[in-house]
């Protein structure tokens, strides 16, 4: 086995008022790394093979919504398959690929899997695994349409694999709230609890959905997820930290009031979806407890931002609803 | 085993043009049939016992939706239970009843199963089943909100539940497809399949949901539904008439063109919802291939509707889109 | 001074399970009362001079919404004036009359108050007084707009003239709770209260908004109001009752979860817009008892329906939400 | 030639308010004449051959919208071809069919000419002329979509065709004025003028449209027209009469403020879209002045409805805006 | 009493085409001036105490919409508290502080008062008073929900205080006018007059709210207010200006036609709600004529701006509608 | 004759994956070249007296959209008069100038021919011509409202005028589709046929509407559009290529799927309406078959853009939907 690659990294800021800090050289990935891209963003990394690998969004210059494979060395540079994935598939009904979207990428046992956001008479969670991030296999839908942000546990719960997913609707859904499932086989899904909602009066009113893989601490899972605010003149999505219980995650521990990260830079503000930051993947240093969080910024590239993994629990812990 | 009570029945008029007709008594159920009923319909009855039982939409004179059992001799006339079910259920989570309406009832191998759409953080389908009509055991909600209209079949396909479903949004939805979906275990679900959408510029433009238990014949299974279109002063709802494939549901074979049944009388077009027939339930009589209809009208009261077995196949085959 | 005359009244029919009963000659008033008159509802009466007088809502065929003024010998068989009140008022900036609808009218000490939604930059609540229905003298508007349903105390709290209304916005408010003001000279208002509001789930999930002048009784004050349930194909108006705090009405005693009176016959569920009753005066005798209720029926005629005070004062008191 | 046949009539009721009485044993067309007719309305008629012919709107039970002919011996009972007109057209982007309704129909000159509703890339005026009322030849649309009620004057102004139609949207537009329109071979259109809008505050604040086409009289041109009003619970449809200048049609001499038909009866307040009564066609009978006026009602039957000429337009001359 | 501090300033830009030229250094208060705050706008200064106190809008990192006091020396530079103003209350009905933002400051007589958005059940106007910027003494809400924009006149009008506000619905009112409203005793209210309202195919055709405090001139109170246009993408916030009576301030003497500040820099663009320039308080130097306006950027930070009182009133009376 | 002056022109950066440049001193015209202009876009050029002439949306501070005259040597500096165009036109009907905006001009024969979205009871297309760029002699509007985006062909076709526009509605459109039409005089038009619509998942999905002048090639009309996409932040306005058949210009010959120019650009991304580009302009050196290109950026300055003929017309064929 390859010694894994050190996680990307950069120290705090001196001066730091928050729990979350953004890479200086962001974005990390630029819009149009690929020659045929608008626009790379809320994609999902993994440590492989020595390295990093990824599964990323990328909207071509038709705005078709399509997933790449992706490498780098260090987790910084990223080199993309300019070609989008084509699942392996052999119920024709699945195969016909109509659009994917915001990808989560975890390693469960000894296989890799991916969700994302899967067209088939509507959005639903999509779910494939690989092993060499060469191939790609499909296997059923999760759930009927109409859901969005389908996260896989890093583990099976009681034996079960275990999902978070947000119900939709069709279009720019102006609700939504983050539900848990099982399944005993990857096929069929059930045991649907409630998770967490909007919050009136605040960053996350409208809508919140999951983020990155949760990473299990011995507090909790800690859970990254993405909340939405409807302005006048839209929506501004920013991300939240919350704890869920280890053995039944549908249980909220802890979930922290404020956002620990919001749309402040020009690249998060401007762009095709103006006042995003949507993560979607992070790599942990168990030794260090350091994080790197990926998302995307703006629906045109995707950010790299640092964090602790002791101080994301403790703000979830220190700053209740 | 007690003798069948006959279906109720009434002859067709002498001339007709459409192959379902009403009864003439309309409404079977008035709206206050129970002392505090607000309304009565979209609800779901089943041989039983030597006579007919059921389980029956209650709105009460708060408007809150609740299901309640009911039995009857022949069909035509009804007792209903003014207590409304409670479901036997250990998981607290489920066991708080929120609101309950449209349902359906299907006997499968030796059990009662009902489906209804359950509120559990938004409508979704609940699952339960009786062997009495008095004690009804909760099982897990099929699917993630948003859901409606839960639609079992009366025996397993390939070994396993079937059921249609029409997914939804949280509030009026403008929009709706019928899917198919399976279980091993009713439990868990997955495989799911698209059945059926609206079609443009006719009376089901909007949403399409299923209607009562789909019925097997040599042709296919014999499905009822209901379509919406949107006038310029709201839904209408009228019903239509498909086959689907006997192995393979999700395949539609036949699918006419016309409505069946359209909101035509007063107590169809005048009540608290205007202009809707909502089928939801039928009896078969298999000797002369009679079908009483149960329906929804303007969400107020439930109609009674008879037609051939054979006259609905045909028209399906014989008037395509 | 006049004997007061009976109120109208009709015993209830036999069989009865709710609180309130339909006169059995409905519309009272219909809508082609006056040669000119598209519609006559939501509507005020009071004892007067031997008899009974009243402002009327009355859409003329332009659909221009204007007061009439009505006298009735028995409460049944009215009179209305074919000419549009004119309010008699000094400063030009008021006397402008643009639209006014849905008028109350109160006798406070010695005078008969009528408020009504008055067109001014939008609705608000227009206030005038008069001692013999025949001038009308202007007083300012009581708020901002948009305000509609503002609906006075018959009596001053803690010396001062009590108002409930309902805030809206420039439409078809989708939204709406009732809140209580204070005034020490029917000019300026303040001390403003929220006193109820929509309750999810229910007949009066959209909004609620005052009725009939309030009635004091020893269990405190009896309030009709009118809540809308949102249906697929629009708004459903229906009466609810509460009881308020003798001394401090903005504290709601009692409020009961079911609605007393909800649109049932053809008169109220078919008509200009469909599916509304609108409670907006009620004539009380003391010695009995007795309530006789005006109501809009589809905001098209004037329906008249019957009570016992008592009745609704325990029907408030034990079917609490 | 042959004799005409007298226009259909009822002489007025006794007491009368209004300009416009209604034939007593309406609806003249009910919704299932044909033994595939959903709904007949909308439709237009004109004296032909010694008798009555005209071109009807069948809303099939597909709700399809189609054209049928149909003629009648007295304009009370009508017999209607069971297929649908097929339009003789070379050009195949014109010729497919896609749905065609609220025709009118008009004689100028030797020709009867059909304008309707016409499906091309969404609503817009189909044009067609027929000597026969067997074969009609269909021509260029007349105008760019969106655009509904197209109405032809029955002779050319300054040498050349003339017609009103009402601009739109692609659904059920919230607004609509109409305007006038030339052109010199019924194949290019131009010199657009704008005619009259919506009246804030009345029955027609939404917006309004052409009906019947319109009647020249020494006062002007007597235009029927339907104009809109938004209730809380959708569109509510009434008749308005306005007097056009005989040489500058889009110059209006004459609109009464009052609507001079709004639905009161169960036929035209109940059904397919209720509250609608929409007047699509005149018989003039010059000897008497006596006017027999088609209209849809509810858009499901057919109604009828009896004026005098002269007192429509005084009227619209007596009851200014 | 100590001498009053200069008011900020910067001198105009040599060439100039405009009566308001932005401060060099803008924005002067960052978003994250304190050290919890995810924005910073929207407030309101006043002279104080030898320097410059105010009331701050400053939203957290929960998006909490709060108050905070604070001071300055120069105008340029502010310290502000990190608590948030917790106003002394007796009422408990009143004294739960739901949320408050875009308040007002000023001094009447010898005392300052605050006015700004309050949460009672939907925004209304909250009043509260200081001597001392420490304590802020809480009065009852000026008016019924739903309401903003409470400005009050720096001195009595006929000896009451006079407020203009500008009612609104409970969301992103997409509608707006500026009113007029007195008051004998700051408790209650009336007297209410229409001021101005938006001005179609301009830049304030959806809606118009009050700015800073009137200023007193010899030529009529100087009104900086905000007007918004809908783009397709949003709502554009800019300044206009206007003069109002000296003494019945309802009646508009002069308004002018163009806006008198636009968002055009990054800071006014880009942010929580890009597109924003919300005036919300001027200091005035008599001596010189100087204005220094501060206003919200985007809803995100304070801008600083500079004019002189003579051009605005000639802008004002030289650009009419 | 004066030779005409080269176009615009920068080479092409020398790593290069689009079809299409920007010209590296953007903002060409900056949104206050006027001293009294908002902004300054969607305008259009031609050459004209051995330099370049044009018409010009100015939007000036009150935001009245009007049209202004311009001049430059060299196509990249303008001078513009500071005056609106007045046109010259006989008819008082037409000659009120309501607004204009997103002009195009083209030499037809010996006349320049300007068409425009103008205000005449809503957005239609207005027609004028002119010689000189002083007098402007107006014409009958094109068609009837409400449409936006009329564009000339410079030749007739068969004969007659030809025009392509985009029929709308009354506000945002959130529809459109491009038509073809044409006229023997620029007085009538007619034979509308429909050229291309909105394609799903793509970046026009909402809306498609002309943009510059067709250029005619041997591969056909080579037309660049705009297409609209709808976020959940509003619409983001690309760039998009297709060929038309020369002979009959309503046939496709060939579309890009992908779009040939988006938002990417500060001054693209952040303005008055941000992510808009909008091409109204280009011209043409057919010696190199060099294309300079001017577009609208983001509603508020004007951008200038760089290609081949053949590389677009390429990019055409080569990219099929």
């Amino acid at each position: 086995m390859t010694t894994p690659a050190p996680i990307p990294w950069e120290d705090p800021p001196a001066a730091r008022t928050r729990p979350i800090w953004r890479y200086s050289q962001n974005p990390v990935i630029r819009r149009d790394l690929l020659p045929t891209s608008n626009s790379i963003f809320n994609s999902a990394v993994v440590p492989f093979d020595g390295g990093f690998a990824g599964v990323f969004r990328c909207d071509d210059w038709t705005r078709r919504m399509q997933l790449h494979r992706g490498r780098s060395a260090d987790g910084f540079d990223w080199q993309l398959d300019p070609e989008p994935i084509r699942f392996a598939c052999d119920d024709p009904e699945l195969a016909t690929f109509v659009y994917g979207y915001d990808p989560r990428v975890v390693l469960i046992e000894d296989r890799f899997y991916v969700t994302w956001c899967n067209g088939y008479h509507g959005p639903t969670i999509g779910v494939a695994w690989t092993d060499d991030f060469e191939t790609f296999h499909q296997l059923e839908n999760a759930f009927l349409p109409f859901n969005r942000n389908g996260v896989l546990f890093p583990r099976k719960i009681e034996g079960r694999f275990a999902m978070l997913s947000r119900p939709s609707d069709n279009g720019h859904t102006p609700f939504g709230d983050v539900f848990y499932s099982e399944s005993p086989d990857l096929c069929y899904w059930g045991r649907h609890r409630h998770v967490l909602g909007p919050v009136p009066n605040s960053w996350q009113a409208t809508k919140v959905g999951g983020g990155p893989v949760p990473l299990e601490t011995s507090e909790g899972w800690l859970l990254l997820y993405h909340g939405v605010l409807t302005s006048c003149n839209g929506f501004v999505y920013s991300v939240g930290v919350a704890l869920l219980d280890r053995d039944e995650p549908w249980k909220v521990i802890a979930r922290a009031a404020p956002h620990v990260l919001a749309p402040e830079t020009v690249y998060e503000c401007v762009g095709d979806v103006a006042n995003v930051v949507f993560p979607s993947a992070m790599l942990h240093d168990a030794d260090t407890g350091r994080l790197a969080i990926y998302y995307g910024a703006a629906d045109t590239v995707t950010g790299l931002a640092f964090a602790y993994v002791d101080e994301l629990v403790r703000f979830a812990q220190e700053h209740p609803l």
